[in-house]
């Protein structure tokens, strides 16, 4: 019998019993949709708080559709995001929020480690979800991720994943690392601007790539990060279209992949730049479904530390 | 047996039952709340979203109410009201929303069409309500306008009503001549600035006049629209004063109208430029009870959708 | 039988039975969250509008979460903070949404008297409170205060209180003085720089100190007021370390007070500013207290106002 998780701030700390429970919690979760529960009562009572100090609608409508579904009630608590409440001012706001009695915050920082120092600190019996903070971990598009692959290519043994893009400064690339490492994923590699790589000591069992026509050949998914534009001037390269001739998905690319290639990204997506507009809206893209599992994944992560 | 609306986004693709059906049903939704029923569960476990890209906190807080005492749950997504989120984008969000499984979407949008573009581009199940785009239409508007007409002016036949300002500009102008057009108004009446005016083929059933004195002579219900501030340099008027004194609703006017002329205004009102105070907090004002209305509308709207 | 409270703007016109009640109602909830009942359906099918003139997560928070533990729906109305809404323009608003049917709704405004005023021209059953308005008052903050005291220090006639820092400009020191008066106090001290306290004929019950080594003496509890950071420059303190040093509250200067003095503090804190870290987070402090209080104090004006 496997503890129930408390907090969710990364993935590297869960066993694969633990991430494969999730997975199944958010498919009955999914399955329940399905059959037309449109609310369950799971969390009737309980208040979870977005605090978001990096502005995201997706990700914090999407927490709040989940909670919303569990029958709980959700406060957005709307600091300014020019605010840098860091140190204690942070602890204060946390302890503040603890006083209150509320049972979850959903925190998304722009500094890494954030969340885990909420943890640290927290004194009472509140819950804490990293919903992504700075380069560090994503815990939640990280399951959502391998939910997705898992309902196309459930033997992960033989399963080969490319991730391409800024991989140094995506915390989307790590959390999906880290899953995929637990659940026995057979080779991931890693593909992007050499500018725009982790150090290599960072992922040992990955496979680095600055050649993306090499690194798509024969893989069964491709997950493309979401370029920040103001990195671009940190590459080699001189413009989009630029990253989008060496690095974007497009046909004749996903045409050497293995067949039926599952083509991912965390959205928004940037039409053009990682991503071809055909491929993005062709049969294979899985973006979503991978929005749609999003909100199963975060009802599940919910559910496991908050329902009765 | 006419068929439910699955989207509203212009009055002018309804029939007049549809239209009366609607405001039927908006009276059920006042009676239930006269007799002390605050809330109904007519939408119980359906996700309603509000897509503002322009601030509205009126409309959006009137829709808020209405979905939630049909039970539903409301969720507010906030995007940036800088954001110029248009094309591609504009669909990619919309179609992340509809994986997530919400029932109906609320926007308001600048460009005129956009809700009509969302429909077009909409893959699921999801409902599209305008609630306004650009000058081109404010459909709920209409309804409420002509619900609180027809309380105290049952017989359309023998309706003029005036519309009186930036006739130009004015998505609600459009959307009372759409409604009244269809209700069989006896005559409609468009007054302003020449600066302000339509061109005349627009509205072929409509009398255009500049001169206010004659144009509110007689009527049965003077609806005041709104003046944006930054209009004024496009018309000949050297200011508000000059406004007031040609466009505004004063008491001296108002004495020039049918007896108890229907005083209104889709709000917020400037006053002292398109009406007089005593005008606006007058007996014959119906400000508030469109204000209540508008509540009562919406919930026949999203009623008509959505409800089982 | 005292009559209910319907509008709530300051505790200067409220009995001193009426506030031992709130008081009294306000533990009922706190027992009743603290044997499990997470939500309450006294308020079911009310709707609170929290109409927020000036930025207060934390207050709107504790209103929010107050009003959904009574079963009430909540409507944010986010005017910018940079709307000067007032006089007629506030009062259409405040028309607008009693046209919409609301019940309740909390008010912040750095204009003080603008809830007296909403409740003057208020034209329905609508409750105004006050969640803070200009120097004046925040009568919930004042009830959280005296209910903190009163859990620790029930015989309020051999209360000694201290209220230091900015008291001039203070609505909490305010409501404070007018809760400790109502009950009875025996002694209210206000101490803070000269340039920073009231004038002399506002609080004729009050002592008033410039020293504070001599205003803590045998205090049994101590109210530390945030230093609104800009209001340095109209002291004759040179910087946040020489405020430290004469009006902060450190372990030295609380040896000097009454034997388990509590320590108080509206929050957020400035630490290093009014007080230091080592008091604001050690065994006398009654901060998280009070922010617990606060929901439930906020519950009590909300259930006797609006319940059944």
């Amino acid at each position: 019998m496997i503890p129930r998780i408390r907090h969710l701030t990364t993935l590297e700390n869960l066993s694969r019993e633990c991430i494969e429970r999730l997975l199944d919690r958010a498919i009955t979760m999914r399955d329940a949709s399905a059959h037309g529960t449109r609310k369950l009562d799971l969390l009737a009572g309980r208040t979870i708080l977005n605090l978001f100090f990096e502005p995201s609608t997706r990700t914090r409508t999407s927490f709040e559709l989940a909670a919303r579904r569990l029958g709980a009630d959700v406060i957005n608590f709307d600091i300014g995001f020019s605010s840098t409440s860091k140190g204690e001012e942070l602890f204060d706001t946390l302890h503040t929020l603890e006083a209150m009695h509320l049972d979850a915050i959903v925190v998304r920082h722009k500094v890494s480690g954030t969340p885990d120092e909420l943890v640290r600190h927290a004194m009472s019996g509140v819950s804490v979800i990293n919903a992504g903070d700075g380069n560090r971990a994503h815990p939640t598009q990280g399951l959502l991720d391998v939910l997705t692959i898992r309902q196309h290519r459930p033997d992960f043994s033989r399963l080969t994943v490319v991730i391409c893009g800024d991989v140094q400064h995506s915390r989307v690339a790590r959390s999906d690392v880290h899953a995929l490492t637990k659940l026995g994923a057979g080779e991931i590699r890693l593909c992007g601007p050499a500018s725009l790589m982790p150090d290599v000591n960072e992922f040992p069992s990955c496979k680095i790539y600055n050649d993306f026509d090499k690194a798509i050949e024969g893989a069964d998914a491709a997950i493309m990060l979401r370029l920040q534009k103001e990195r671009m001037a940190s590459t080699e390269l001189p413009d989009e279209a630029a990253y989008f001739r060496q690095y974007g998905l497009d046909s004749r690319r996903l045409a050497m992949a293995a067949k039926g290639c599952l083509v991912m990204h965390p959205g928004p997506i940037n039409r053009g730049i990682e991503i071809a507009p055909a491929v993005a809206d062709g049969a294979q893209s899985r973006i979503l479904e991978q929005v749609a599992n999003g909100v199963f994944v975060r009802m599940a992560v919910l559910g496991e530390m908050l329902g009765r």
